[in-house]
C-alpha cells in the first residue's frame, strides 16, 4: 500500500536572492540550492551538517542541428538562469519489488523542484522595408532541476517541459558537477564506452591521472578512458573523516550511461570527442564553453554516438537521476534503496512469471578452455546461410551436445537447481566475436548434436528448465531482427529466460555500449521479452541504474568483472569485496559465483587461478545479492565437495529482509537474509586478502525460537592460494541474541543457514 | 530456357608476360587485362578499335582492424599481383524477368577471369632462443577480378576466396580506375552520400570542378559532395568523337554504392573520409597509398560508414559488378539490358503475385502544400505513445480521410486504374522529418478519420486496391522493429504494395543512405516484404543497380529527382531525356508523371509550375520506363482534360518488346513498345527545351495487319511554358511501313497508341 504525505515545508529562500535549502527526512542529509552570479544553477550537499558536494553547478551543453536550430548558435543550457518557482514536498510510501534484498522498500524522501527560467538575447539580421539592421531577439526557455533528498543522498534530474523554444535538441555534453570537499579515497574503474570489466583502482583522486595508465593496462579487457581522469559509476569513494559518498546514477533509460571527468590541478580543458563531420549531417565540433571548475569536482560524462554527440531529446522529457549518497557508516551503502527507489514503478501487470532462479550450466568448462562454444574447426569462417550442418565435421570438443546437457540436467534435478543454462547451443560460433559480422547469429538453429525439444522435454520431465542463451556478438541490428523468432522459439519450447551477451564491438560500426541508442536496445529487449514472459539477464550491457524496478524481468545483468576473469588471470581477492559497493548499487549483477576447484590446471590446460577460499565462494551467494544465482563449477566438483555444496543447495535467492552486520569497501562484507516467506535465516562473509573476523549477533532471530545452524567455514590454516579447499562444516543449534565469532582466511569467507525449528 | 556455350577463345598471352585479350560476341568490344610493372591488376577498354578506357588499374585499399588484422600494417590489395590462372567462356542465354521492357533478354558475352596472386614480405620480429631478430615474413593472397564482355560494354569485379590470409577485412577505400580518353561532355550529379535529387549537370569532364558550387547550390535538395570531383553514377558520358559511354554498377547488395572522384589537372591527393576514433575500436585513417592516375581518369569512391570505413567483408565474397558501356548509338545506352544481365536470376519461386500497376493517389495535393500528411497541428512535437488520437483537434487539412479516399478509389474503378496510394493515413506526420527523432511511426496505427477496414473493403468491391505507405523517416531501426507487424497488416487488410520512404538523415546517426548497412537494409526490407507477398517501391533509398532481376517484388524506386519537384521550384525540361541515360539503368523509376495543370497557382499557393506540356507528360510513360506508373495529378485535372487521359486509361505498363527509335541525352527520346500479351503497340516521345520533330517508322509493326492510330501530340502552339495544355489528339488508321512525323514542342512530346484491328 502506498500512501504520500505532501508538506510544504518553509524554505530559508526569497527567489532568486538566496539559496533553498532543503533537509531529509531526519535531517542528517542537506542540500541547497541556487543560481549563482552567471544564473548557473549550483548545488551543495552536508550530511551532518558537514560539506559532502561543495557548490557545484548543473546545466547541459547543446549541440547545434542543421535541423533544430532556428539558425545562430545553439544556446547551451548552462547559464542566465532564475528560478522562478519552486515546489518542496514530502513522499513517504511503501512498495513491494517483485524480487529483491527485502519485502518492503520504503521510499521517504522530500522533493524540491525548481523551475527556472533562462533569458537571453541573440543577434539577429533584419531586413524589411529595404533597410538591414541587427537586432538583439529575446528567448527564453524554461527547465525544471528536481531534488529527491533522502535520508542517505540525493537525486537530482533535469527535466525539460514542453514548449516553443525547446522541442527538439542535441546534448553535446553534460556538465553536472560533483564537486569533493578533498583528496578522497576513491574506488574506480577507468572511464570506457564499452567496457566495465577491469579490476577497481583504489586511488587518491589526486593519484587518478597518474595511475590511469596502470588501469588501462592491468587485467584482460580491453580499455580505451576517454580521458587521463575519466571513471566510471557508479564511484565509491571515502573521505579522510570518515564518510562514505557514491556517486551513480538511476533510471538511465533513451539517454547516454553517464561517466565522471575529474578535473585535477593538470586539467586544461575538458575532453571532447565530438567529431568534425565528412558532410553536413554533422554538427561541427565545438569547443565546450562550461568553465572549468576547481580541483576534486568531477564533472558528467556521456557516452557518445557515432558522430560524438551524447543524445537526441524530444520534450517533455527528463534526464536520469544523477545521485549521491553519503554516510558515516559504510553499511548504509549496502542498505540503501535510493537508488530503486529513483525508479518508476512496475510497468508490467502481470509478475507472476518472474521468479528467482538458481541454475548450473555448460559454461565453466567453456570458459576455461576445456570444450568449444562452436561445433567446428573445419572452416576459416562461415556463412549461416551456407552451411549443411549435417555434413560438417565435429571437432570433437563441443560441450552443448545431449549428452552432456543431460548430465546437466540430471545434476540439476538431483540438487534443486531451477535451470540449466546451455551456450553454444545454436549455430554461428565459428567466428563469432570481433570480425564485424552483421549475421553472426540467428538465434533458432541449434547444432545437430544438440536436440532442441528432446532435451527441453527431458528437462520438464525432470521439473528443470532450460535457461536460453542469446549471445549477439554485438550485432543488435541482427538480433533486433530475429528477436521475435527468437523469443518465440523460447516460447515453444519452454524456455523462461535468457541470458544475452554483447561481446565485442557494437554494429552498427561506430556506436558503443553505454550510448543513448545501446540503452534503448536493451531495454527493448527487456520489453520484448516481458510480452512473451521471458525474464532476461544481459551480459556486457550497460550497468543497471535500477531499472529493474520498473522492469523486473531484468533479473541480471553483468556489466562488471565476472567469474569468468577467474579463468583469464584471476581478480583480486577484494574484488568481490567492492562490488557491493559499486556496480550492485543499479542492480544484481550475475556474478556466477561457486567455483570449488580454484586451480583449473587441476583438470584443465588453464594456468588460472581463483583467488578465493572455498567458503568465500559460499559466501558470495549472501554478499553479492542476485535473484538468479549460479553453481557455476562443474557438477563432478561439486560431487566431491557435496557437504559443502549443501549450502548452495540450501541458500535461497530471494528474501524478506537483509540487514548488512558489517562493510568496509574493498576489506569484508557481512550481511544476514531472512528467505522469503519463510522464518530461515542465511548470513555471508567475505573478505579480502587480509582474512577478517566477522563478529555476528544473532538480535535478529525471532525471539524464543531455535534454529539449526549450520556453519560453513575456512579452516584456519585456509588460505586462498596455498590452501584454498580447507573448510569447517559446523552444526550446532542457536537463538537469539547469541553472538557468532567467525574466523575469515584470507581471500575467505563464511556461509551460515539459520533453520527455524 | 537457358543454355549455355562453353567456348575457350586462343588468348593472345602468356601468363604475367603480355596482356589478354577479349573481344565481345560481335567483336566491337575489346578488352585487354593484364598487370603492370607494379603487379597492379590494370585494364584497358576499346570500341571498334578505338580506345574507350586507357589503362585503368584495379584494386582495394584495406583499413587496418584491430581484430581483423594479425598485428602490422593491413597490406591493401592494390599492387604485387601476378595472373596465375586464366578462365575463358563464352555465354549466351535467354531469360525471362517476371516484368520488363521486353519478354526475352538476352545474356550473351563472353567471360574473362583472372586469377592473381599477391604475394609481399613483411617484417616481423622474432624472439626465440634467448634471441631477438627481425626477418622478412612472406605473405599470399590470391584473388580473382571477373570480367564479362558484352557487345554494348563490360560488367568487372573483385572476388575474395576465403583463404588463411583473406577471410574477414575491412574495406578503407576501393580503387577501381576508369581513365578516359579525353575531355568528354558528362551529364553528372554532385557526389553525395545521401541524396540524388539534384539537377543534372551536364559538362566538360574538366569544369566539374569548377561548377560544383553550381552543382550544390542549385535546386532545392541539399547536398554536400564528398569531393570537389565527386560525381554519382549511372553516369553518361559522349565523347568529341561520337562514342557514348557509361559508367555505373551492377548487382550492389551489401556493399556500399559507388561514387567516382574525378582525377583532374588539380587533384593532388584522393579525397579520404576516414576519421580519427575517438577510441581504439576505430581504425586510424592512413594516408591512400594507390598512387594517383592520369588526369581525366574517375576513380572509384565508396559511401562511408559512420566511423568513415567503406565495408566490412567475410570472404568467400565478391564486389558489386562495375560497368562500362559503350556504343556509337545513343540508343544502345538505352536498349541494353547489360545490368540486369549481370544481376543473378529471380530468387522468388512463385512469383504470380508480382504485377504492373497503375496508380493513382492522395499524394499531389499534400506535394503542393495544399493539403497536409499531418492530422493536427495542436502540439510542438508528439510522442506516439502519449497522444489519444481522438481527442486531438483535427487541423481540417488532412488529406488522407474516408471521404477523400473513396473519391480516389471511386476515380481510379472507373478510370482502370489498379491501385490507390494513400500517404499520411498512419500517425506520426506531426513532426516526422529531421528531428533525429526515432520512434517516429508505427505504421500500424491510422488517423481516427482514415478507416483502415471501410477504405479496403470498399476498393476492393470496386476492384481496386490501397497502395500502402511507409515513411520511415530514415528511421532505420524503428522500421526494422515494426516491419514484421506493419507487413502483417498489410495482408490482412488485402494490400499487396508498398511505398517507402526514406526521407531524411539516418537513424542511426552518421550512417548514410548509400552505405553498405543501409543498401543491406533496404534489401532485408526487399526480401521480408517477398515473405509477405509484398511489393516495394522505395524513395529516398539507394540508386538500383538490376537487383530487380534477382528481387521482382522491388518494382520501383525514385532515387532520383522526381515529379516531386516541378512544386519545389521545377525541373529543367531535359531532365526527363537525362534521366533514362543515367538514373534508369540500375531499373525503373517510380518518377509519378501525368502532371497535365503545370501552372500549380491556378489552383493552389504553389507558385512553382511544371515544366512540360501536357503531351509531354503522356509520353513519359513510355519514355520513363516502370512496371509502375503513377497518375500523379488530381482526379479533377483529369476530368478535365479526360480526352487526353484516355492514353493514361489505354497505355500497358509491362512490354513483350520496346524499340529504341532515337535517343540523344538531354535532348530526346523516342521508344516504341508492345503491351505485353498482346498486339498492341505504343510509342512515346520527349524532348528538351529546344523541340524535336520525331520521324517513326512503323516497320516494327505486324506486316499485313492494320492498327487504329491515336495520336497525342503538342499543338503547333504548343510550349511547356507559355502554352503547355494545347494538344492535338488525332485517330487514324496505320500498317506497318507507314511514317509518323510528330513534331514535338519546347518541352514537349507525343504519346502514340496503336490497337490492332
Amino acid at each position: 500500500m502506498k500512501f504520500a504525505k505532501t508538506l510544504f515545508l518553509m524554505l530559508a529562500v526569497s527567489l532568486g536572492a538566496t539559496a533553498a535549502e532543503v533537509a531529509s527526512p531526519n535531517g542528517h542529509v542537506k542540500l541547497k540550492f541556487y543560481t549563482d552570479d552567471d544564473g548557473r544553477p549550483t548545488y551543495e550537499l552536508f550530511y551532518k551538517d558537514r560539506p559532502v558536494v561543495l557548490p557545484s553547478r548543473l546545466g547541459l551543453e547543446l549541440a547545434r542541428d542543421k535541423h533544430a536550430s532556428k539558425g545562430g548558435e545553439e544556446h547551451d543550457l548552462l547559464d542566465h538562469f532564475s528560478i522562478v518557482d519552486e515546489q518542496t514536498d514530502t513522499i513517504d510510501e511503501t512498495w513491494q519489488p517483485v524480487w529483491g534484498e527485502s519485502r518492503d522498500i520504503r521510499n521517504h524522501y522530500v522533493e524540491y523542484a525548481a523551475t527556472l527560467l533562462q533569458q537571453w538575447k541573440q543577434p539577429r539580421v533584419t531586413a524589411g522595408n529595404g533597410q538591414r539592421g541587427m537586432y538583439e531577439e529575446p528567448h527564453q526557455r524554461s527547465i525544471v532541476i528536481r531534488f529527491r533528498v533522502y535520508d542517505e543522498g540525493i537525486g537530482l534530474r533535469y527535466e525539460f517541459p514542453q514548449q516553443p523554444e525547446l522541442n527538439y535538441f542535441l546534448i553535446q555534453e553534460e556538465r553536472t558537477e560533483f564537486s569533493m570537499t578533498g583528496d578522497h579515497t576513491a574506488w574506480w574503474l577507468p572511464g570506457d564506452y564499452d567496457s566495465q570489466e577491469q579490476e577497481t583502482q583504489e586511488s587518491k583522486l589526486s593519484e587518478i591521472r597518474s595511475r590511469m595508465d596502470h588501469a588501462v593496462n592491468w587485467g584482460n579487457s580491453s580499455v580505451a578512458p576517454f580521458s587521463p581522469t575519466g571513471v566510471q559509476t557508479s564511484l565509491q569513494m571515502k573521505t579522510q573523516d570518515g564518510l562514505y559518498i557514491n556517486i551513480h546514477e538511476a533510471a538511465c533509460a533513451d539517454y547516454a550511461t553517464m561517466h565522471l571527468e575529474l578535473v585535477d590541478e593538470q586539467t586544461k580543458a575538458f575532453t571532447t570527442e565530438l567529431r568534425g563531420g565528412s558532410n553536413e549531417y554533422t554538427p561541427a565540433p565545438k569547443p565546450s564553453r562550461a568553465k572549468l571548475p576547481r580541483p576534486y569536482t568531477f564533472v558528467s560524462h556521456l557516452t557518445p554516438d557515432a558522430t560524438g554527440l551524447k543524445g537526441c531529446m524530444q520534450t517533455p522529457c527528463t534526464t536520469p537521476w544523477r545521485t549521491v549518497m553519503v554516510s558515516d557508516d559504510a553499511r548504509d551503502m549496502l542498505s540503501s534503496n535510493l537508488i530503486l527507489n529513483l525508479n518508476e514503478p512496475c510497468a508490467i501487470d502481470d509478475t507472476s512469471w518472474i521468479h528467482p532462479t538458481k541454475y548450473c550450466g555448460v559454461w565453466w568448462e567453456m570458459i576455461v578452455g576445456k570444450s568449444s562454444w562452436n561445433y567446428t574447426d573445419q572452416f576459416p569462417s562461415i556463412h549461416l546461410d551456407r552451411i549443411d550442418w549435417t555434413k560438417v565435421k565435429p571437432n570433437g570438443r563441443h560441450a552443448a551436445n545431449n549428452e552432456k546437457v543431460k548430465r546437466y540436467i540430471d545434476f540439476a534435478a538431483k540438487n534443486g537447481l531451477d535451470q540449466v543454462l546451455v551456450e553454444g547451443w545454436n549455430v554461428g560460433w565459428e567466428d563469432w566475436a570481433n570480425m564485424w559480422k552483421r549475421d553472426v547469429f540467428d538465434f533458432v538453429t541449434p547444432y545437430p548434436d544438440f536436440d532442441l525439444k528432446m532435451l527441453n522435454d527431458y528437462a520438464h520431465s525432470k521439473g528443470v528448465k532450460l535457461l536460453m542463451h542469446h549471445e549477439t556478438s554485438s550485432s543488435t541490428q541482427n538480433y533486433e531482427r530475429h528477436l521475435e523468432q527468437a523469443f518465440q522459439l523460447m516460447n515453444d519450447y519452454g524456455y523462461d529466460a535468457v541470458k544475452t551477451g554483447y561481446v565485442g564491438d557494437i554494429i552498427p560500426r561506430g556506436d558503443h555500449h553505454y550510448s543513448q541508442s545501446m540503452n534503448n536496445h536493451y531495454l527493448h529487449v527487456v520489453k520484448e521479452a516481458a510480452k512473451h514472459h521471458i525474464m532476461v539477464n544481459a551480459h556486457e550491457a550497460t550497468r543497471p541504474t535500477g531499472l529493474c524496478r520498473t522492469w523486473p524481468n531484468m533479473v541480471g545483468n553483468e556489466s562488471a568483472r565476472g567469474t569468468e576473469y577467474e579463468a583469464f588471470g584471476g581478480s583480486r581477492p577484494d574484488h568481490t569485496c567492492i562490488l557491493p559497493f559499486t556496480r550492485l548499487q543499479g542492480g544484481p549483477m550475475d556474478y556466477t559465483p561457486g567455483i570449488f576447484v580454484t586451480r583449473l590446471n587441476t583438470w584443465s590446460g588453464n594456468q588460472s587461478w581463483a583467488r578465493i577460499t572455498l567458503a568465500g565462494s559460499l559466501a558470495l551467494y549472501l554478499t553479492m545479492y542476485s535473484p538468479l544465482q549460479m553453481a557455476a563449477d562443474l557438477p563432478e566438483h561439486y560431487e566431491r565437495f557435496d557437504d559443502a555444496f549443501q549450502f548452495i543447495r540450501d541458500v535461497a535467492c530471494d528474501w524478506d529482509e537483509s540487514i548488512y552486520l558489517e562493510a568496509e569497501p574493498a576489506d569484508y562484507i557481512t550481511v544476514a537474509r531472512k528467505a522469503k516467506g519463510t522464518p530461515n535465516w542465511f548470513i555471508g562473509g567475505k573478505c579480502d586478502e587480509n582474512g577478517h573476523e566477522a563478529i555476528v549477533k544473532l538480535d535478529f532471530l525471532d525471539k524464543g525460537r531455535k534454529y539449526e545452524c549450520t556453519i560453513y567455514q575456512d579452516a584456519p590454516d585456509a588460505h586462498y592460494e596455498t590452501n584454498p579447499q580447507a573448510y569447517v562444516i559446523t552444526k550446532k543449534t542457536v537463538k537469539a541474541g547469541q553472538t557468532l565469532k567467525l574466523k575469515e582466511a584470507p581471500g575467505g569467507g563464511f556461509a551460515v543457514s539459520l533453520i527455524a525449528l
